[in-house]
């Protein structure tokens, strides 16, 4: 397989792809961005998934119906305001992608759309109207605005791009996210915006992404609940000049592990970033009978409200673990689990055959005391493994979801 | 129906049941007690429900083979050690069961036993047999020091009676609980353990238990962590001596209306008692399609992270209560929902037909300002109800769990 090299960048890595971000008003605080655009100068194919919430925001509404013939030219997101259970919402984001096609020349029906923020609070168009030239004359081939724009209670920006080889031509494909809270996806996750410059047909496309989510953003859980407004995008300009991918051979295979490792990147750093968060946490499960079983294993222990507490107090509470893995609902054979805990500092094993085995507290505490922690569980039962990303749940977490309107 | 009255006391309200609580020496704390016994004079009819968390606790195998003839006599509890996932619980369950067997002079299969605390540490019978003589010296016909002794991190005992008429005779039904975390029962919650001296055949009185849970503990949830050792038992002695119960008759009814009434007031007590609590939580959905869709949407909002924290800082975040719904499973017309909050100092509308409404932030504030609030949903959808009970999500609750064992 051709080798994915990481690369600087993120939305605009990719050839032809430029991005923006700016303060237009709809934050009342002046130094955060709240409006972002990508636009690509070649139609692209794209693929998308969104939430499975029954609610959805009007934004993935619009963005779908733009989507019915699988391309698009350009992408606008606002944050701060989710344009979800409004009166007039698909009329508010049908009237961004307008905007957008008055300013730029393109047809509205090429533009996608997405917002984040507090939901059921009217949207207006008008200081959007006014940001949307600064928007354009900020148009540049860095990503990172527009990865700010769309920023909420996230304290990164997130991007991750990779460059790698289609019959013998360099293809670049990078993205940008934002996470933080109400991160549970379903299908999706909040907010993740991937561009390429590598020519593949639309329904490939759109097959490397629908298996990508499953174990990527679908592996990611910071607080159980699954947004209103989750959507992931991938446009593919083909820019790079490589011969189209057209059947699931070879380039395709290089195609998914591009895309992978670009969608794994974004997922440890939303999780890393996670609303309040201190700590990354990755559980690994390995040795499951089967790949459904691993998954539901590992999303169950990153999902425990008392296993991120314990994380938090950096505490081995093993006993959590295993609590977690009982009612996952997978079907486990918990006399043969084993349970460890790693990070730069060493790793631990602290229960075994389904028991408590004697460790080092001291030991456990300067492992759990890290920034990144491993939780490693051997299910002893099979070949498949799965990772799922979360983080720890802090004060601030609390703090920040308290008064998140204020 | 005959009128059920609520009276003091909780599992000892009944005739003929005794209980004590002590300090032993499992918890380091000598104020906290950490032994209890409940001891019926006459042989008890008893139900029960277990956890479904596929790690179980020993004293749960124990206590299933113990009732595998429908009978019991006693049943004792500690607190500060689960007896869960360690090599040698069951045979630490059986010495517990033993114990009180040689100090009672009964059986030892006609004991019961329940353990609470950390999971995956070896418990000791040394301490428990030491302290079996002042446990048995301080037996009495009130039920406070046992609701004491089952406690963790709960701070109020909990306990709960009705007195009731079956075919003109006087009986009484009472309970007690612990809670407060790793709270999301599925078939029963923590330890509840409820006495009563009403006739009763016993396929009867487990019939009535396994219907009860479905809307009682099983529609709490603190924190979405199903415990290992979640169980409620239910010991009906006869000594009332009311014609027994023995067909699904009105006599029935009154007893499981009875029953619901303390099982509902337990469940509120633990709720309102959750993990670092401040508010009791109710959600009430009504004008649902039927029962299981307006269950399933009360829970999924009592266990939304964001909408606890909402209600914790007094936001009146509705918007969260419809993500809630709309990733509940339900089949739900988001279109048609509305949305109130209330509590002691009135009610406002806050969404109605899946939109927002004006509505006083400053009322919404003194609304959310008190101890005990409604959620209140109508899904305009049909004419089934539901409750669940729930708390919000505090900086306590991460504080108590980021160091639980230390």
């Amino acid at each position: 397989m051709s080798e994915i090299v990481a690369i600087e960048n993120g939305v605009c890595a990719a050839k032809g792809f430029r991005a923006s971000g700016v303060h237009c008003g709809i934050r009342k605080n002046k130094v955060k961005k709240d409006l972002a655009l990508i636009v690509s100068e070649q139609r692209a194919a794209t693929a998308a998934v969104y939430t499975t919430n029954l609610v959805k925001g009007a934004p993935l509404t619009v963005t779908k119906n733009h989507l019915a013939d699988g391309f698009a030219s350009a992408l606008i997101c606002n944050s701060g305001n989710a344009n979800t259970c409004n009166a007039n919402g698909i009329e508010i984001a049908e009237g961004m992608c307008e905007l957008v096609s008055q300013h730029l020349g393109i047809p509205a029906s090429d533009v996608l759309v997405a917002s984040t923020g507090v939901i059921g609070q009217p949207l207006s168009l008008d200081p959007i109207a006014e940001g949307m030239d600064n928007l354009c004359a900020n148009l540049s081939t860095t990503g990172l605005a527009a990865a700010q724009a769309i920023m909420t209670t996230d304290t990164i920006a997130k991007e991750a791009a990779v460059s790698f080889t289609v019959g013998g031509v360099p293809c670049r494909l990078g993205g940008i996210a934002k996470g933080s809270g109400m991160i549970h996806p379903n299908m999706a996750t909040m907010l993740v915006f991937i561009t390429t410059d590598c020519a593949i047909a639309p329904a490939l496309l759109q097959k490397a992404l629908s298996e990508d989510v499953k174990s990527s953003f679908n592996m990611v859980s910071i607080d159980g609940d699954t947004s209103t407004n989750d959507m992931v995008t991938v446009m593919a300009n083909g820019l790079a000049g490589n011969p189209e991918i057209t059947a699931e051979d070879g380039d395709f295979a290089v195609f998914c592990e591009a895309l992978h490792r670009v969608t794994v990147k974004l997922c440890r750093m939303i999780a890393g970033d996670g609303e309040g968060a201190t700590k990354l946490l990755t559980c690994k499960v390995k040795n499951a009978r089967d790949e459904q079983t691993a998954k539901t294993a590992a999303k169950s222990v990153i999902c425990s409200s008392l296993f991120k507490a314990a994380m938090f107090g950096a505490d081995a509470n093993w006993g959590r673990v295993l609590c977690a893995l009982g009612y996952s609902g997978a079907a486990l054979d918990i006399a043969k689990i084993d349970v460890g805990f790693a990070s730069a500092k060493g790793e631990i094993t602290v229960c075994k055959a389904g028991a408590g085995v004697p460790f080092s507290e001291e030991k456990a505490k300067e492992i759990l005391l890290e920034k990144e922690i491993d939780v490693n569980i051997d299910l002893h039962d099979g070949e498949a493994v799965a990772e799922a990303w979360g983080c720890d749940l802090t004060y601030d977490y609390v703090k920040i979801n308290g008064d998140y309107r204020t």
